[in-house]
């Protein structure tokens, strides 16, 4: 048995080796989410550093557990011998209905055919890649407005497409500039994808941007999938603007969404699509070959989610607005090293850490670090990812590298404010003795 | 908005008239699993017949619920706030140090590394999605055993891949012959797949045919894919010999599994992969940007499955092997229009309709219909898929169209037998009335 153990060892070692000659071309070019990674790593650290008492600004998941009408709601599944098997392939219907009322009274949308229309998938994440595995052949391009949630990024990579990134003007609250997606059109071009309100910049789609995005897709005969995963969270009366409302391009428009954020619900993997049956159908191919079917309990909770009282949701987005004036606040006071723009909704604030680097490069000058820069020192992009990990090891809190949104991500960080309200100043706190030691080092004089 | 509903009909069924050109190619050439159509097909039936009373032989749900143990593990689970939330990508922890426990100690695995060679799926369709996808390109080859588990077809076309079907030996109970295997293979082999216990034939693969795959695998630098759902179920003392075992192919084998057969839970939608960790770190990759993890809650069922009682899935085999019987001595019965090879695991018979084109196919001459033959009428071959619609519309019974387990399962009907017992002589009675209208029509003399 040793023998055989060493055996093994030795196999594997010499594997390794030559294993990339065995993995697809596509798959070696993707990379697991910095989001997943950070977290991993920071399992990690803690697991060689007992007691480090990491504090997460990472992943994007409410603090709280679900909602307790949802899990009494879950209960009754529990007792209910169904829940145990699959489901229908595209959702319970019962859902799928839910889902259709939905999108005609809180949407817009009109006329929607549930049945046929909409799919339930494991989780927004499944349904978009679903959608992109319809739409997009090998060498096919698909433009991202970026910064871009980062696996969506992948995703067009894994599906053998190319995201071209259409940058949004960050000093400009980070506008979408339609002559900038038009001039990336080619006639490859076969989807626009992003996500509204947006992960990570907090940006909220105007009603004039998407309608420009649907003309475009009109005039270029492309699909637009919109990830409306954060659809009930917008700040300061903004409102959210469905692509479920757009009529006129219905039968090019993939709508996708989830209950994780609005429910707390991220673990439980479920979330859907509307579009026309055309495109639906060629998507429930997609879901059959990948997951056969949404989880059937968490499709119950997400029924009992949809169906109970709606205090809670309200209760959920003062509590996320209560937390972003708490960081924007923390924020505020690291205006030498640090710039953001205020986030319009979801709950992610996408921190500029080069702001003077930002600002020389956009030819406008802020006055941050001014004095540095007026002595002729060259500001350099900070490689993000780095930069996240010597915040993770220095300070012990969790962010995510910006440069897992696309090319526009970098020199950023995404700090994420799901997280219980106490960790921001304690969060902040860290960060301000560290950013001291990091000045030092950066702005060596 | 009358006028608008209008508006949003025409668009949409303008939109399905160019439609296709929007769709991807490699989703145009895959179809939705007949098994998940028929059992929508059937929902439909009885929409339209209320009162229909459809006996089932097809999806492959157990027809009882999971086990209490396991429930009592949920309830807890679910006042675990964490359970609410995504778990660590590659899966929880705990429940992957589990697998490795299980992979040594049941399937003859040493030296695993749980934490770096163990991922946590939705269910083992999507374990086997995420293979796929990291091993092959656009227009690579995959030896898909076949008749072989309808999805597995469908996964290798929708990730670009070429399915080339090895076809299994019927007449000699489905033997695996390395000879036609080994004739298939060309430069752009990259995989070999198949399940074992195998879906749809019940075949259960010897160690001398598992070695020989594995010494093929070696030879010409492929990967093998084993799908062991059914590991926990054969009958008549065969023992389940998994891929796991074969050690000197350690870096080149994917063992998937599941918790949805042997621990009645499908609908929780959990599996796992195990390889070595250059290729299960990408198949990490996929799987973020597919599911972004397993659900929490399916986990947790699981983590609690695996550490319960044995007696329970001690019991469910009992149960299966008494309806394997039960359905055998029906089908005997059947010996006129029928044939089929005693299953040696798993919970399915996949019945020759057909017999008599079967034995002149293969040169050999049985008993069945020698009248009709000798009488010089021809026996074409049987549309699988018209035949199931017609026993559903005809005899009220859903079986699997034998076409959508590969060419070689043309002429033939997947039978279920995971069904409640009292559906068996109920199901058979109704086939046996049918059967006399049916052979009529078919053999008009």
């Amino acid at each position: 048995m040793e023998e055989t153990q060493k055996n093994r060892s030795a196999i594997a070692a010499a594997g390794k080796k030559f294993r990339t000659n065995n993995i697809s071309k596509r798959v070696q070019k993707i990379v697991i989410s910095p989001i997943k990674e950070m977290s991993i790593l920071a399992d990690e650290f803690e697991e060689k550093n007992p007691g480090a008492d990491i504090v997460s600004f990472g992943q994007g998941i409410p603090y709280f557990d679900t909602y307790p009408y949802i899990k009494d709601g879950i209960r009754v599944a529990l007792q209910e011998p169904d829940t145990s098997k699959y489901t229908l392939e595209p959702g319970i219907t019962e859902l799928r209905m839910l889902v259709g009322d939905f999108l005609i009274h809180e949407k817009g949308a009109i006329n929607v055919e549930a049945k046929k229309e909409i799919m339930i998938g494991v989780g927004c994440q499944e349904v978009v890649a679903c959608a992109l595995a319809s739409l997009i052949d090998e060498g096919d391009e698909v433009l991202v407005i970026s910064p871009a949630f980062a696996s969506h990024i992948e995703q067009v990579i894994q599906w053998g497409g190319t995201p071209v990134l259409v940058p949004l003007q960050e000093n400009e609250g980070w506008r979408f500039d339609i002559t900038e997606a038009e001039k990336r059109i080619t006639e490859k071009t076969k989807v626009v994808l992003f996500s509204n309100p947006s992960n990570p910049t907090g940006k909220v789609f105007s009603h004039d941007e998407l309608q420009s995005i649907a003309d475009l897709a009109k005039k270029h005969d492309f699909i637009v999938i919109s990830d409306e995963t954060y659809d009930f969270l917008t700040y300061d009366n903004i409102p959210h603007v469905s692509m479920a409302k757009f009529h006129d391009v219905c039968d090019r428009v993939i709508v996708c969404g989830s209950f994780s954020k609005k429910y707390a619900l991220t673990g439980y993997r479920v979330g859907y699509g509307f579009a026309d049956e055309g495109i639906i159908d060629h998507m429930l191919k997609v879901h059959d070959a990948l997951a056969i079917c949404a989880p059937a309990i968490s499709q119950k909770a997400a029924i009992a989610a949809i169906k109970g009282p709606k205090e809670f949701v309200a209760d959920a987005v003062q509590k996320f607005s209560a937390n972003r004036e708490a960081m924007m606040r923390e924020l505020d006071t690291f205006s030498d090293i640090f710039s953001y723009q205020k986030p319009e909704g979801a709950y992610y604030i996408l921190v500029n850490v080069n702001p003077v680097r930002n600002s020389l490069f956009q030819n406008k000058r802020s006055d941050a670090l001014d004095v540095a820069v007026s002595n002729g020192i060259k500001i350099p992009d900070i490689d993000s990812f780095k930069l996240a990990l010597k915040i993770l090891h220095e300070a012990r809190i969790i962010v995510i590298p910006g440069a897992a949104f696309g090319a526009e991500g970098e020199n950023h960080l995404r700090f994420s404010f799901a997280c219980p309200p106490e960790n921001i100043p304690k969060g902040f706190e860290r960060l301000r003795e560290w950013k001291e030691q990091w000045k030092k080092e950066r702005y060596a004089l």
